[in-house]
């Protein structure tokens, strides 16, 4: 009997939910129908890529348009786009769309993703004032940015930081402002965000940090913005203050939101309602509260790479095949100007707040061979559970090679490893590719003399 | 009481067990007194940066000599170079020096090292034959290298092909010749050995791969060597055959030799004499036998990496801190031309070698996202035990990022992870740097599709 599969939402979580969780599955070809109802007119872009094309390093938005809907409507997946869901009718396995249609389903996923924080200020309605969310939002910031002289960058996260960049290589003037006095706080400890916010300003990047804002200014379109009273001359702002998951059509329909404001879920990806989880109801991606592996806390874990592993469990379930996803460790890496920024569990700020005792490891050194040519600088920064002495956290920042130091980290906090094997462990060398003492290595026996 | 220790041997054994091992321990300053006793006239010299020497990646050995004589003097360290040991008194903790001397001891590192096997073939002995080994062979094989039009490296593992490169690099027609049909062949399977060949092959590097070597022929100096009964000119030659162990000294103190070749120790590193390990005579790097972690027998491990482990490990137990070795992995990666090769655990022929029953996952994407430009092709081979399911070998073959996915790799393999685990771990993305699925992954659930 073919299971028909409905997916709400176009973005990575329902096209991940395919590529990597049903195509992997031989008999899902033929046992499985999926329908996916999307808002935006494109088939499956990575939003992740649209700072990148904002900078420039692909031509346009058409590169990061992975596929294109034709080639769903060739495989029998049918991708309904510029299409919204008014309800989800639980009890009748149906949904209603925007116009009157409805639509049965075996199995429901919601993947309605999240939209924008917009923090309460005068102003933000201007002309001229962005949100980065999806190609629509960057199509009309390419747009702005090509007549914009002065810019402010309001929040100082990844994508504050990204747009920031491809702002001040545009010609644009740049100033980021956040109220927080430090950057990339949920990433990085503030010596270790100081080598990122360097750089920054040595493109020409400047900063307000742990300075109030006050309002945006303009008459139709922006002209300015006023932090701690002072006006800074503005006429392309960009808000990027994180994302809240878009629960609006869950809650309506009675699924359970938790105290982060996401859908909550069992293991299984199963939403719930009043008691109970609903066995034929999945949620994953930006609009769902995952369990932090370190804190054991509800947590949003807004990542493409948290999806995949989701796409996977919810696929598996509803294929016959028991799965089930783990608390998240959230493993991070994102390019900042040409810094590769990794980081994963628990900063030291983070770990403090939920009274984790640590010992702390830290060491600057080189990718490869201090005498080989072209080797970068490279400092990592590695987070111990004080007692167990087992790694909870770690944060790299080189410019090469961070992304899959970050995957090995996040291994050894998996796993357990404890700090003394982490130091004794086999790694393989080659002069002209690594060091001999890795600085992972270094940093490890930094965090074991430190407890001495 | 200052402990006198008393080091046989100044390569990169002697060097990080200085380095890595008692320069790491506080009161090792104080309470350890190092002599390092070496034949050759530097300090220490990366021996696996040779290669690239004759490359020309470096621009000489004194780039690759990584710390001078001089420097351990000034730390209070005894190097004496340009002296050779005549032989080990193990009743009187003492060695004796050619030429006379006595010189006690209260810790004896056996740092011996290996040299260069060369099998039995007529000719091995005329000039323009050489087997690099030191900076000395280095030296007269650079020299050889700008006059010579012919080359043939007998010999297709690491350093044969990376010599090879060097050849062909400098102008020198190159032919590399094996007995067995495949290179690279304690590394690599022969489908991932057969990307390594092509590259060179696509540089201009010939192969004579599982042909008989009859005879080097020349009249004093080499003019060709003989394949198969085929006569091929050469002006050069390389022979890279393995290394053997260098036990002269510690087979005459009566020390147990394995079946390898190479000095038995314990856990601790301690050597054997009848029926005791000797609690203050140590062994390590290219001389001693180790227990491969995968097929669980006696092997040599023959790489700076592993000696890093070791060293830390006699650091520690001269130092008064308890530390064992575990079996060993033996992660392996190298530069082959502009390829990056690693290796980590057993290959199929191994673990077919030892009877052990495998699925294998495989494949080929890149590094980056498919739309990020300067991405490079990436292509794993993933061996599993069959019944246990988890990892025990790992071959990977990119331009990038192979060195640190091998170290993940050895993690993987230490800490027992299971496949469904590795399929499902998250590890970070963005498309400028990573793939959303990784090809790690994507092998592995090509494994256990295969497994089904």
């Amino acid at each position: 009997m073919v299971k028909k599969v409905v997916i709400i939402g176009g973005g990575d979580a329902a096209f991940q939910l395919v590529e990597f969780g049903f195509t992997r599955i031989k008999e899902a070809d033929k046992e499985i129908k999926i329908t996916i109802i999307k808002k935006e007119k494109r088939g499956w872009v990575s939003v992740c890529g649209l700072p990148f094309v904002l900078q420039g390093l692909y031509r346009g938005i058409d590169d990061v348009e992975v596929k294109e809907v034709q080639s769903y409507l060739d495989r029998g997946i049918d991708v309904r786009t510029e299409t919204a869901v008014e309800s989800i009718d639980i009890e009748n396995n149906s949904i209603k769309i925007v116009g009157g249609e409805e639509l049965r389903y075996d199995y429901l996923v919601i993947a309605t993703g999240g939209r924008p924080t917009i923090p309460p200020i005068k102003g933000a309605e201007l002309g001229g004032v962005y949100a980065l969310r999806n190609e629509d939002d960057a199509e009309k910031i390419m747009d702005a940015m090509s007549k914009a002289k002065n810019g402010v960058v309001i929040g100082a996260g990844i994508i504050g930081l990204q747009v920031a960049v491809a702002f001040q290589r545009a010609g644009i003037k740049t100033m980021v402002t956040k109220t927080r006095p430090v950057l990339l706080r949920s990433l990085l400890d503030p010596d270790m965000a100081s080598i990122v916010q360097q750089r920054l300003e040595k493109m020409g990047v400047e900063f307000a940090l742990g300075r109030k804002m006050n309002a945006i200014k303009g008459n139709g379109v922006v002209k300015s913005v006023t932090i701690d009273g002072e006006e800074i001359p503005a006429d392309i702002v960009e808000i990027s203050t994180g994302v809240k998951p878009d629960v609006d059509l869950a809650r309506k329909a009675g699924i359970e939101i938790g105290e982060k404001g996401g859908i909550v879920t069992d293991r299984f990806m199963h939403v719930k309602k009043g008691e109970r989880y609903i066995n034929n109801i999945y949620a994953l991606g930006d609009c769902v509260e995952v369990i932090d592996a370190m804190t054991c806390r509800s947590t949003l874990s807004q990542l493409a790479s948290t999806i995949l592993v989701q796409g996977k469990v919810i696929s598996d379930n509803i294929s016959g095949i028991s799965s089930s996803s783990e608390p998240c460790l959230s493993p991070v890496v994102t390019l900042i100007e040409d810094l590769q920024v990794g980081s994963v569990g628990v900063t030291s700020e983070r770990a403090a707040e939920y009274g984790i005792k640590t010992i702390v490891g830290k060491a600057s050194k080189f990718t490869r061979a201090r005498f080989t040519p072209g080797k970068k600088p490279i400092t990592v920064k590695l987070i111990f559970n004080a007692y167990s002495e087992r790694l909870i956290g770690g944060q790299i920042i080189s410019e090469e090679t961070v992304a899959e130091r970050i995957n090995e980290l996040s291994l050894s906090i998996r796993r357990n490893e404890p700090i003394k094997e982490l130091c004794k462990r086999e790694r393989c060398y080659d002069p002209s590719l690594t060091m001999v003492e890795d600085v992972i290595v270094t940093a490890a026996e930094d965090a074991l003399a430190a407890r001495h």
